[in-house]
């Protein structure tokens, strides 16, 4: 193999560039050449390439987003389009394609595959959302920045006494939720894959307020519903509150890449490289208790669920379930 | 003078905990004591007061929000309710008294001098809107978090070639949207006290992206109109934009302050002591070209009014005028 | 059991108030109360107790150190000493012991389990070297520092031009050297455990340069050789380059936790106080892929030795291999 | 005018890519197309180009260093290398030049307008010392990066109850240790341009620590002595405390640059332009009292001295002046 393409697709996520720099680096390791296609699929079947050379995916490691740009390209899903892409390809001398992104981006990926082109995925979402790895580019810095956000809610919630509903990204996945609202010592966590109970939650921060602290804070989870619906209906169980809420929003989605998440991007996307190398394809690389691991596309996608880790919700739970 | 109170009042600001931190470090450098008042003019009137004692405050100079919480109490317009106040400071053998906060701080305050006790003002507020000084506690920290939360976005922003509208805070004023307008280099500011066009908007960032810029950036100041609104109006003028809005909310307000709102937080912080004990009252304390100032509070909250760097506004307006 | 203490031990490090938050509400969930030992054995023996309000800790889940304090207390290995300690926890009616801290911390909770008083460890330092558990609360926000900081200077390395060698702590392991270097894009890495040579760092660096890279980059772990007689060998090896040294020194040690760190300090303190609610003792909890383990301290201490992850080691010895 | 060329040289200060930014388009606004110079001076002499478009200078704005690098050049003190600069640029159809940076910077440009070469100077340095101008571009990212440094540390003081000695940059200017110092609430600042006394010192720490501050924080501008050997003789004054010392070095010096440090280096950037349009030249433009100030090259390097300020150092010495 003489020469790979490497695109990212979907949502943005902090480390994607320093996935893109590993696949570059690992393949000049390999003496071979890697091309950056922008803007996702669009850009592979508009042949929108760009050379990447060693200085610019050097300073991109540590910078938010994708330097590759992202699009949207729901025309991917035809076979003519995707057959134009292997064309396009392969007249580049294009000889494998390392795809990053979601779950929508490894569809795109396994349908090259099925038409014979080598493909292999990296998993990156903020969202942690991807069945079989447990672990998304991405995540680490979304759940960093959620909590840097919610911890300077706090500052005024405490100064005013107040209860502060915030909403954090996820999808449908209450990972960031989850993991942020432990991290702030959050009264309540509200996720799409738990029951909850306006009573409840509003008991929890009666009892919080009871022995001592100066304020009240609910991490919502997107999926649920809205904040602001969320405040107006908590505020009827809880009128004794001075309620208010905040979404996050994109910014939990951009800045810098934690160091994590470009460490854990930088080992599968050296791997995703290997792997190619070695003929492997319509798979994609992950973590599993922080090491690496591989999956098939086919296999992992039609049966795997991303779940949640329960036991940080229960752990939230426990700590302030009290009298 | 042996005993002083402090409180904080109104919205809290990053830098009042070094303010009020200077204070009690003046005061005991001057032998007085300084009790807190927690709750603003609320705790005046209940006494609900405690000892601060140098680590606490010594702690506190970093950390955002006020550790002397902060409460709205729209009865200490009354009189017999500022009577009170006086009344239980007396008790307490409370002989002065420095008030943090904005306009409405410094009319409670103003009030109890015309009672005869003495009050000295501190201007905080992260909307730098206080007629007189140039700057307020808060504002660089606010300005700095809109920066670095924008910054952020843009990471976003440029991933999927999108134009965002971030509103961030002002009450009425448009000095965050200005200074962090500029800062991150955005194609429109619109502020509360210059008129807009749409269609120039979007001519301006239209002309950013023909010079090859990769996303397109409006920063809007709270009090023209909500985010979702003029995502709406602006989508309908620029149509061929992929537009975003994202509200800033809260997160502009907490946070450690800035190393520069806690200098000026301490300058003004010691010269307050300084005043009083100089039987100065009905004055508050400010910045003028980065000095210290003192303003007259009926004078100049009754004559002056706020106003913004136009310098800087029509700076942004030159830069992004191209052809 | 009805009353339970906590301490902290050794060197700070962030994340060590979210396991002494973590204990005092799992605490209060059981109906326990915890009193907090100031300075560590010291206090122990000393009887430096102060009761742990809910608010107060509330308010520590994100500060950096240890609000208990930590103390040198060498005199704690003679057994008279403990005996003294367990003496002084009894006439306090404490009835358990969560000790939070690196080897030396469990070495003096075994002692006092080996006199029948119940302990329970939780592993906390920057330096991530202890036995057993995958992951010790600090070495997270301790990399993220590191790396943060390391971005920092590759801003002034890339605009001179210029090769710079980072100091990185570790005591004498190379975990932060490692995931710290793998995350900046480091062109070699330096750790204790294993052998380098000059003449090899000097031509990854020079291929790095040659491929177009505009700066170089070496990281130096604690426990290889100082900074400075560092750059004076290299500098010999490699004379057409500027290199510059760096310690980072004490700001790798501070400074507000990651959401991550919080996380694993709230997962791990809270399990301790249910083994020691269980009657468990003489064991220590900690991480192995992401989940909860729990060791034995005799047994683990004796014979484990931590291992730095070797597959990131290879990695970067990898990446930065080319020609 | 048609074309313009910016430079940047001598140490690099975060700021100097939005002032490279504002001149791009600033020129674009004017119709002129602005060359980047690389590698300052050297790389006038040398040809060293780029143009600047507005997609890299856009992302830039809120980058550390500088995007055109910085070299050492001590060879354009020679007058025929001066010429042959005017030369080049000549060829080159550069009509005037924007340099970026410090004395030494604007010492070459004056050599060049004395050849007739149109010149304008922008004022950039981490240390604050340029005469004439209260602010030069860096300093507020500078000192805003030792604060949050600094604060990092405090919480490893604080932890342990030691004493922290903190080095920081200023060549021969104590502004960084000035602001920092009183940002941090130390309890004594050292600079260059003030006398001090060891007993003195250690007298502020004690007081500090007997009226309960739980650590004592010494900070030390560069030029007065090493670290080092400021805790060794200090330790001797002070053996009752456990001091350590800090070098915060190169971390100072990078990083994004604070919206503050964007701000006016946007205003001063464009004005730059604006004069040399209008015919001036030997000038450099600069800050008094937050407003845009021009000054003399030769005049004002010839009879001004930058002047730290003494409020602020006194403010300082106050505080931590008690009993």
């Amino acid at each position: 193999m003489r020469r790979l393409a490497v695109l990212t697709s979907g949502g943005d996520a902090p480390g994607m560039n320093a996935a893109i720099r590993a696949v570059v680096e690992e393949g000049l390791h390999h003496n071979i050449e890697v091309i950056g296609v922008q803007q996702g699929y669009k850009g592979l079947v508009e042949g929108n390439f760009r050379p990447l050379g060693i200085n610019s995916v050097s300073q991109a490691i540590r910078r938010g987003g994708t330097i590759l740009y992202s699009a949207r390209f729901p025309e991917f899903s035809q076979l003519s389009v995707q057959e134009k892409a292997v064309q396009v390809m392969e007249e580049n001398g294009i000889e494998g394609l390392i795809a990053i992104g979601g779950d929508g981006t490894f569809r795109g990926a396994l349908a090259l595959t099925k038409l014979g082109f080598p493909a292999v995925g990296i998993p990156a979402t903020i969202d942690n959302d991807i069945p079989g790895t447990e672990y998304t580019i991405g995540f680490d810095s979304a759940f960093s920045a959620a909590t840097t956000a919610i911890d300077m809610i706090s500052d005024t919630a405490a100064s005013h006494n107040r209860t502060f509903v915030v909403e954090v990204m996820g999808h449908n996945a209450g990972d960031i939720a989850i993991w942020a609202g432990v991290a702030v010592g959050a009264d309540a966590i509200i996720i799409p894959e738990e029951e909850y109970f306006m009573g409840d939650i509003a008991r929890r921060v009666r009892t919080s307020r009871k022995h001592g602290k100066d304020h009240g804070l609910i991490i919502l989870a997107e999926g649920v519903m809205g904040v602001e619906d969320f405040v107006a209906a908590y505020s009827e169980e809880a009128p004794e509150q001075d309620v208010r809420g905040v979404n996050l929003s994109h910014i939990q989605r951009g800045g810098s890449p934690t160091g994590r998440d470009r460490v854990f991007a930088t080992l599968m996307g050296a791997k995703s490289v290997d792997l190619i190398l070695h003929g492997q394809s319509g798979i994609y690389v992950g973590i599993i208790g922080e090491e690496l691991a591989v999956f098939d596309m086919i296999d992992t996608l039609a049966s795997s669920k991303h779940k949640v880790r329960d036991d940080l919700f229960e752990l939230n739970q426990a700590l302030t379930d009290r009298y």
